[in-house]
C-alpha cells in the first residue's frame, strides 16, 4: 500500500487495461471505474482502457494524488475488501505492455564514476572528465521508438564497425553492453518552453522506472565523433513495466553527493532529490553488479532543469534516463565495459563461462528497491531482456 | 498540379483541416470528402479533419498516389471545377498548423562542403573530415516537441556559455544562427525493425519540407563533448507547412556526386536519390545564400537506410533532416557559421549594418524550388521564422 506502481496489461480477452500493483497482484482500474468506485476524480473509464498510462499521466499531480488515495481506501478498508477482490488478478497471469508513449527521451551521463571510468578506458593518459563535465548534466536526445518493456527480446544489432582502425565494414556488434539506468517519467509539461526549475520536479515527474539503454561499443567507437551515439544506441531500450510514483518515494529522497564546484542556480534545488535506491545487475542469474543511486553526481530534477532551461518543451510521456549507475568501486558498475575494463578483465560466470561482452543467449536482468528499518520497502520490480542473434 | 503538396491549416472556426495547395488557393479535402469526391479511397472524413497529416500518411504509398490523382483529376476535369471551386481557399487568409505530429526527429551532416568547413572553423590546422564522415550518414536524433511550423517566432535560448573558456554561466545566446536543410518525412514505418535499403525510400517517404535546424553555437560549443549537440539546437526546428510529395519530384531526381571509396552495400543504391533543388537564405528580405540541394553527399535514402541498418523502427511522422546543405562557394553556404566564417567576417546588409549572427527581430526565410527547362515547376515555399528576445 506504500508504493501503487501503476502500469498497463493485457487481459487474457487482449484489452489493455491500466493497473496498480499490489503485491503479487494487479488491480484493474478500469473494471474499478466501470464500478463506480474511482468516481469523483474526473477521470473516465476510458483513460484506464487505454494502451498507456499517458492519459492518466496528463491529468497533472493533484490528480495523481487522490488517484493514489483513492486506490489505497479502496485496498485497507475493511468494507471495501469484498467489492475490490474480483478486480485483482495474478500478475503471473498478466502480459505487461510499455507503460508509457514515449515522446522524448533524453538521456544523461550523471554518474562521476561512470564518466570517468569511460574518460580512463577510452581516452588513457587524458584528463577522464571532459571540462564541462561539473559544469552541467551532459546529456543527448535518444531514440523513442525503440523504447520497450521488459521482456522484449533484444536483436544483436549489426552496424558498421573498424576493429582494426581500417575500412570499416557491415557486422553485428560484437561488444553488446548493457547500461543499468534510472528513467523519470514526465506526467505533466511544460507548455511554451517555461523552463523547470529542480525543485519544481515532482509538478512535472509522475515516476521512475529502470532502464537497460543497451549498448553497442564497437558501433559507437566508430560514429559518435563528432555528433554523438546514434546507431551504437538506438536498436534497443528496455524499460521495466510499473512506474513507481515519485510520492511513494519522499522517505527515500536525500541529498545527493557534495558539488564542486556549485552548479551555476538554474540547477541549485533546496529540496533533496537524490534518491536512496538499491539497484543491481543480474546476467544468467547470477549477480555481476550492485550499487545505488544516490550516488550519481546530478540529480535528476537537475536533469529536467537543464534539459528545459533553454525554453526546450517536455510533455507527458516523456522519458529522462539518468545514464549509467555506477559507483566507486568495481562490483558497483553498471555495464560491462567498466565490469570488464573494455574487455581486458572478463567476468567469470558460475557455469565456468566468462564474458567480456554479451553473447547470444545471455539474459540480463536489472532489479531495484528502496529498504531502510523503519521505512516501507519500495520495489521497482525488473527490467529484463535476451540477446537474440543478428538478423541474417 | 504538377505539385499537389499537402498541408494542415485551421479554418476561420478554428477547426484543423488536410488541404492541398493549388498555385494561391489550398482545397480543403475534408470538404471534398464530405461530399463523396474521395469515395473509394479508403480514406474517411476523420482523417482529413485531423490536426496533422499522420493518418494520410499511415495508409501508405498507394493510397498517396490514388489521393494524388484523384485530387487532379478533380481539379483537371472541366466537368468537376464546379463541384471544386467553392471547396477552395485563398491560402492567404488560412494559418497553417505544423504538418506532422513529429514521431523521431534524426538529423543528418550529409553536405561534404559543411562538414568540412566546420572541421576548419572549429578545428583548425586538422583534417577538417573525420575518418568515419566518408563510410556513413553521421547523424544524432534531435528533439521532436520543438518542432515548429514556418511562422513560429523563435525566442533566443538561455543555456551554460564559456566565451573566453573560464567558468560558464547563463546566459541568452549570442551566436544564434540558422541551418539550411531539407527533412523527409516518413509515411509508413518498418514494424519489427526490418532494415529499408536505399532503393526502398519512395515505399517509406511520403515526401520533403524545408527544414531550419536554429542553432546556438555558443551553447553547443560548450556542451557537445563527448555526447553530441543538444541544448544549442533543442529550442526550436522549424519546418515548411507544405509538405512536397516525392512523387512530384520524380523529373528532379538525379545521381548524386561520386562517392570515393564507395559506401558498404547496404548504402548503394540503383536509382537516383539526389534532388536537383534550388535552395535560397534569404535574412531580413536580403539574399545572403543560394545553393543546391543535389551538391549533398550522402541522400537521404541514404540516410533512412543508415537509420535502420541496425534493427531501429521508424514510424508515421518520422523527420529526417539531411544536415545543413552548403555548397563548395561561400556564397552557397547554408549557415551563418560558414557565411562569416565563425563571426571574422561580418555579413553586409543593405541598411548599412551588418550581421556575424542573428540579432532580435531579425527574419529568416529559407525558401525552394525545382525549376529546370522542360519540367513543371514545384515550389516548396517557405520556412520563415523571427527571433524574439530571451526570456527576461
Amino acid at each position: 500500500l506504500e508504493n501503487l506502481p501503476l502500469g498497463v496489461f493485457r487481459r487474457s480477452d487482449g484489452a489493455p487495461r491500466v493497473g496498480v500493483a499490489i503485491g503479487d497482484h494487479a488491480l484493474d482500474l478500469a473494471a474499478a471505474a466501470r464500478r463506480g468506485l474511482l468516481d469523483g476524480l474526473g477521470l473516465d473509464v476510458a483513460v484506464f482502457e487505454a494502451s498507456s498510462l499517458n492519459a492518466v499521466l496528463g491529468r497533472g499531480r493533484e490528480v495523481w494524488s487522490a488517484l493514489r488515495s483513492r486506490v489505497r481506501d479502496l485496498l485497507s478498508e475493511p468494507g471495501s475488501r469484498e467489492v475490490v477482490e474480483p478486480l485483482l488478478a495474478s500478475r503471473m497471469d498478466l502480459t505487461m505492455l510499455l507503460p508509457i508513449e514515449v515522446a522524448d527521451f533524453a538521456d544523461f551521463y550523471a554518474s562521476i564514476h561512470h564518466a570517468t571510468n569511460m574518460g580512463l578506458i577510452l581516452r588513457p593518459g587524458g584528463e577522464p572528465l571532459m571540462p564541462n563535465w561539473r559544469h552541467l548534466p551532459v546529456g543527448y536526445h535518444g531514440r523513442s521508438s525503440t523504447v520497450v518493456v521488459s521482456g522484449t527480446p533484444v536483436t544483436r544489432p549489426c552496424g558498421l564497425i573498424a576493429p582494426g582502425g581500417g575500412t570499416p565494414a557491415l557486422a553485428p556488434s560484437r561488444m553488446l553492453d548493457i547500461e543499468l539506468e534510472v528513467g523519470a517519467v514526465v506526467g505533466t509539461g511544460n507548455p511554451g518552453g517555461r523552463p523547470i526549475a529542480p525543485d519544481e520536479f515532482a509538478d512535472h515527474v509522475f515516476g521512475f522506472v529502470l532502464l537497460n539503454d543497451w549498448s553497442a561499443r564497437d558501433i559507437q567507437a566508430y560514429e559518435y565523433q563528432p555528433l554523438g551515439p546514434f546507431l551504437g544506441k538506438s536498436f534497443a531500450t528496455s524499460i521495466s513495466p510499473w512506474v513507481v510514483p515519485l510520492e511513494a518515494l519522499r522517505a527515500y529522497l536525500v541529498p545527493g553527493p557534495p558539488q564542486d564546484p556549485p552548479p551555476d542556480p538554474y540547477l541549485r534545488s533546496e529540496q533533496a532529490w537524490a534518491v536512496d535506491l538499491d539497484l543491481a545487475v543480474d546476467l544468467n542469474g547470477q549477480r555481476v553488479a550492485s550499487t545505488n543511486f544516490a550516488s550519481m553526481y546530478w540529480t535528476l530534477a537537475q536533469a529536467l532543469a537543464h534539459l528545459t532551461v533553454n525554453g526546450a518543451v517536455v510533455r507527458t510521456g516523456d522519458l529522462l534516463g539518468s545514464g549509467t549507475v555506477s559507483g566507486p568501486d568495481p562490483g558497483t558498475y553498471g555495464s560491462l565495459m567498466e565490469l570488464t575494463w573494455r574487455g581486458r578483465d572478463p567476468l567469470p560466470l558460475a557455469d565456468g563461462s566468462s564474458r567480456t561482452f554479451l553473447e547470444d543467449g545471455d539474459t540480463v536482468s536489472l532489479t531495484g528497491w528502496c529498504q531502510r528499518e523503519g521505512r516501507p520497502r519500495i520495489g521497482f520490480g525488473e527490467v529484463a531482456g535476451t540477446v537474440v542473434p543478428a538478423r541474417g
